[in-house]
């Protein structure tokens, strides 16, 4: 069988992870190609033996040897490099957001429709075990059907101010893994949003007009309702947990600890703490994700995460961003118009 | 020290166990007096060797002997008797809710202000240990400044649709433990409500205008956020949890089950399920919340649950419902006038 | 149906709660008469009710009335009164141990035989809900043939001196509810024991001729093998754990706590200490037990604790004790004789 | 800095883990050559870039270049392998055990001292998280004074018969990791050993004189007492977990499992089993054994599992053989001599 050919944009923090997986553990891919604006990124593609190594994305679109894209360079790309591949004919693997902009998702996704390439979207917490467990639980019918969903996601501290001002808002930048989260494991769309929100960890992010602390309700299509609460600072870690109840049943799953040690002294008992990166926590899930993207293109099967599942999210963040101004529960459908 | 004379109006299901704690368990108190409309109540008082047993609520309003009157008759009966107590002279642990009628019951705080006597409005979780333990948590500044609050409340079946019809909603019916809780847990008031309900359970309960799955999303003055999700039928058992979210961390509780077993065979691990019955859940949640009673009447101290818990629970309640009809967050004070 | 009617010999400690579970929570048993050397047992006893409170144990025995003793008296008088109630055609509930002597259990044994009354052993572990469960998951063949049993059984503080030398040293006072345990969970006979053991929480213990900490491994006729272990001390409260292996899986039980309370703060994740104390964490099972000796004296049927397994437990115990003496596994026959 | 040169010894199922560590995630390290008798261990060689890979052990062993050799092949070359490498001045590391026989391990360890090379054992489960977490907190004196040691060690499946006839016996394959274990936890040697063992897994080991289920007791010089108990087949997967009990406190530590999900039913909850298979469970052991390796050549530290590791974990096995054998305690020192 032939083996795939890939190229890579950017090498960064999660480009490195992509890059490392594709070249060491499917051995049905090949990584010609590595763009990199920086020294750093392209040190590290050449040391996995990389054919390839250059600043120049061109060098990659061009390449009509290349089948396909992973697209992990400054969100500010996104969209750019990710028409271009597909105009280029090559399916194209985008970390999320494609776009701060609703309309420039669209188009993107117009581009891709035409060129008939695939395109997914790197939400990687679905490849996450334990929510692919709680999805299954759903799926397989054990929960019966979902009631409530609860989400809770809060990380384990704030972004520089500067990151918050380009970030789109915690909705757009946080909270969205959580709305492609509800939609994976209810598996059906939101159909009202009603948030309250506030800046309650760090002023400096309210004087930067976002929120730091969020109640979200969801309605969804088939009427089920869910709460996703957020914040951008748990003292204790990364706290990342789902829980699903239905007529059924009731699924949920706990963090994973640095450790499953318990002491027990005259005070009480001691436990390890939740993994405190996302980086640690969901390492496996990137793997588990690139691994879904391959598999999709070698049986030429629907990507698990879709351009629409991208557009969703973002139109959720913005209804819940709609609903803290206005005070109001904000329907979907008025954000997608 | 001179023993304190109680006497007790309705000996069911719950002034069943009123009874057996204040004349087994509380050697500083005498049970001078039990009524009860029915024989059944009636012998069980007389097993337990109380003095004075009746069917004439006036057996024990009318004697000066008696101290302190508990209230465990029909919810209709509520304010009648515990003005009547009030009016002459005793203090008064009243089973909730006092009355479903908003200005009904600000009369009878009125006249128990006005009589000087002392009223506990019976919100038992509040004295479960796992709950205890959470707000003593918070109290001691452990949480930090709270933040979220989560409640789970669901319960293992729904009540019949004839109850449900004279209940008064299930807002007012069951979630109004869980606004007590809220307002308990965090030590704030709420100010905000806004609420998405049902009816996913069973059908007849929508056509008798009432909801049985709701999410309850409440604003605290203190800024926090708070939400409660209820069902009527959680098919696991009675599923009773709070979490509270702050500055220096997390709290929270799981519920009490059967047995602390796991087995691990070849298909997985398996545990016993949470308590069934909120009698068995509840037990000593009961005795300690008698006990708190009567020490606050011993000591000359303020009730650990006053007139004004039951008044603003209610209020926060009826919010809940006009959210749910009004489609938008509705402010306590517009409740309350 | 005719009421039982029993009398209680001894009303201290445990005769307290054997004789409140009798007198209030079991319909169909009549406490007629209650022996005490101490004025307040016997006012304990009169505060229940019971008509014929007393100092004399012949006023008792001499009743043709009473059906069924409860002997919870000091322990060199349970031999005695056992015998001489079985003598008087009494069945018999008494507190373990029958008798330090193995020679004098086995005479009380013959005297209850010939009298053809029944005779039940206060091994109350055995109705402990998580233990319960754990032979129930054995009985019913889930965890199929029985390999390794695990029992843990660790108390918060060791008895006064004064008590050790008069106990029969720790297999015998302590490690014997192990031993029973083992029986209960295994439903085998142990055929052989081999214990190490040491004086390593409080040297006194060591002086008066005892030991406080020890391992003892446990062969059963049915093949499996079984290890207790055992400490006089564990700070963190009172540690009675089983776990039992066999071929198709494995059931183990966790502690009872004070609450089930998570707080994650900066620091790690604390929970709340196993009990501390034997009556909080067995209070279940002294009216466990109770009910099962009144049911099998309704019933007609036979002790879920007999006599042999007072003497069973007992020779194990002798057995470990001349394990630790001569250094080497010794059969439970060479005991028994 | 220079670089430290490296050549590995065997790639199969365990060297390849330890080859793509060394390759892709030391930056420190540079494996220079890898020998494999077979052409797949070499494949996997080249895929990583390794320079000399050759089925040649002499092209490594002769090498002056190389600082370290990694011994990863069969285990009766352990010996031969170690001692060349040694006589040819290079560091190195080998999985355990350097070899069945007692007389040929102290060779080796002769042979290595006089070369004056640093060798380390592969006991890797020294390196996992949870095993670390609880030697820290008895290093750290959290524990106090140990007391009780308990290990559970049980396999998800017994090996092939012609596997056990060459392994050495269940205590020399098997449970030296766990003697390894007990004396890396405690902290002191080991005494005495009892053990009781049989065949209740498969006839056919015992057929081969070998047992597959054992409860071992060990006594250590400080005084504490410890348990382990194996079986070959826990059809729940696999089953690693230490408890140790001090003056202190207790530690313990629970399995790893596939995720972390609960499922809430009508007829219970249920939980993900233990990871089933060593690799699983211990890769992140791996890695860390490797580093704790690398560091101590680099550091020129002491190796943190030494020879001496080696051969007490074997004494003891061969006194837990003995001690099943002649059916009573066995000194350590017997064996030893």
């Amino acid at each position: 069988m032939k083996k795939l050919t890939v190229g890579i944009a950017g090498v960064g923090r999660i480009g490195k992870i992509h890059l490392e997986n594709l070249a060491r553990k499917f051995s049905q891919v090949t990584v010609k190609t590595a763009v990199d604006a920086m020294e750093a990124g392209r040190e590290y593609a050449r040391s996995l033996g990389v054919e390839n190594v250059t600043d120049n994305i061109d060098d990659l679109i061009n390449d009509p040897e290349i089948d396909a894209v992973i697209v992990c360079s400054p969100t500010d790309t996104h969209a750019e490099y990710t028409m271009a591949a597909a105009r280029a004919g090559k399916h194209v693997f985008c970390e999320k957001p494609l776009d701060l902009s609703l309309d420039t998702v669209k188009e993107v996704l117009a581009v891709v429709e035409e060129a008939g390439v695939k395109l997914m979207i790197g939400f990687n917490r679905r490849f996450d075990g334990n929510f692919m467990k709680i999805r299954e639980l759903v799926e397989a019918g054990k929960v019966g059907e979902p009631h409530i969903l609860k989400i809770t996601s809060r990380d384990p501290g704030p972004p520089p101010v500067s990151y918050v001002k380009v970030s789109g808002g915690m909705f757009m930048d946080m909270t969205i893994h959580d709305f492609d989260m509800a939609r994976f494991i209810v598996g059906s769309e939101v159909k009202e949003v009603y948030a309250t929100a506030g800046c309650m960890v760090d002023p400096e992010i309210g004087e930067a007009g976002d929120v730091d602390t969020a109640l979200v309700t969801l309605t969804f299509e088939n009427g089920a309702m869910g709460v996703i609460d957020n914040s951008r600072k748990a003292v204790y870690g990364y706290d990342q947990r789902v829980e699903v109840f239905g007529t059924e049943g009731m699924a949920n799953t706990d963090n994973n600890h640095y450790d499953n040690h318990r002491f027990y002294g005259a005070g009480g008992i001691n436990a390890a703490l939740p993994l405190n990166f996302f980086m640690d926590r969901y390492i496996d899930a990137y793997y588990n994700e690139m691994e879904a993207f391959v598999t999709a293109l070698e049986k030429g099967e629907d990507m698990p995460v879709s351009g629409k599942d991208g557009i969703m999210s973002m139109a959720i963040g913005l209804a819940a961003k709609k609903s803290v101004e206005e005070k109001r529960p904000v329907a979907v459908s008025e954000i997608l118009g």
